[in-house]
């Protein structure tokens, strides 16, 4: 996990970390969820990247490939939502990057409590999810994978790093990933040049 | 204005471009019209960049300076609009970078018709408008200044390139570069990492 890449930062402390593709007016998805506008990148490209713990093999730029190995290796555990979680049918039992995922929700689902789930179902707060899931991250960082709650840790104070894929495309309408949120200061800490993208990364100032 | 720069890309054609300052979440101003979380980057670097034709001296990156030489050496006719032109009282008659500016309004005011005046008002729309703005520019560039008008040579199939200066902010409202467009393909045609500001220019797909 260690060894260095094209954009290796050095790692100085585990951080709490978003991701996502965006489209150039704000828009993480169509207004009917689709997102098909915003993911040409993963296919546009002449680079193999097998997504790890999966059969997707992505084909994108040798700088977004650089990205994601990155990405892949960096995070330790994740934090999601009880729509994706749902919506994508509990990923039949074998979540992205094959790491555990907490899922913040007021339902939780007794089949997936079961010992060896994937899954924990964390229903007191974001401050909770975070906390159990850096602790099961160890050094390795924890990502959040749905806009909702990464918008309840940036209000609580308690992200880190947001990762924009920029997505040259104006969608007009959708899903906006930043609706109505506070004033919020970032630093710009990478910016790498992909296919069809542009990857962001920002330090959230406090 | 043919002398290479570091960014510089050769001209192929006579452009109609838009350029602007953007946060993360896609504002172009604070609810009342603030600019002043947005135009740091004007100010926190250590390279002066003079204003062409007026007596601004901006401190940018070294990058973000050579795209404003650049910007600037591009040029060659403005279009704004009405309320753009009022707020900024005519400029007092020196308008920015000392080119001629188109004004799209429905109200021209006569004391500005006189001859030799650095201003033209434009009563019968953006097609007109960009027609008598190229043809001033001669080879150079025609470029938007207001978000409003870009809206409408977007619409009108007119608009040829779109930069954006987005600034690592999330304001959470004020007003929208993009509200309500159509779905808009572009490319990505540069992108220059300045301090505390990333400078992409998008090609418009048409």
């Amino acid at each position: 996990m260690e060894q260095p890449g094209l954009f290796w930062t050095e790692r100085m402390r585990q951080k709490v970390t978003f991701n996502m593709s965006m489209s150039l007016d704000g828009f993480v998805a169509g207004p009917n969820g689709e997102v098909d506008n915003l993911f040409g990148w993963y296919s546009s490209g002449d680079t193999e990247f097998p997504f790890p713990c999966s059969s997707f093999v992505f084909k994108v730029s040798p700088n977004s490939a650089q990205v994601l190995r990155e990405a892949g290796h960096a995070i330790g555990a994740v934090i999601t939502g009880k729509r994706n979680f749902s919506g994508a049918n509990a990923w039949g039992g074998s979540p992205p990057l094959g790491v555990h995922h907490y899922v913040l929700t007021h339902h939780p689902e007794p089949e997936w409590e079961r010992p060896g789930s994937p899954f924990t179902f964390v229903t007191d707060g974001i401050e909770s999810a975070v906390s159990q899931a850096k602790r099961h991250a160890g050094e390795r960082d924890v990502c959040i994978s749905t806009a909702s709650v990464m918008r309840q840790a940036l209000a609580a104070g308690l992200l880190d790093e947001v990762n924009i894929d920029l997505v040259p495309v104006v969608l007009g309408s959708g899903v906006r990933l930043f609706e109505g949120d506070e004033l919020t200061h970032l630093e710009i800490a990478r910016v790498v040049e992909g296919h069809g993208v542009t990857h962001l990364r920002y330090r959230v100032v406090r």
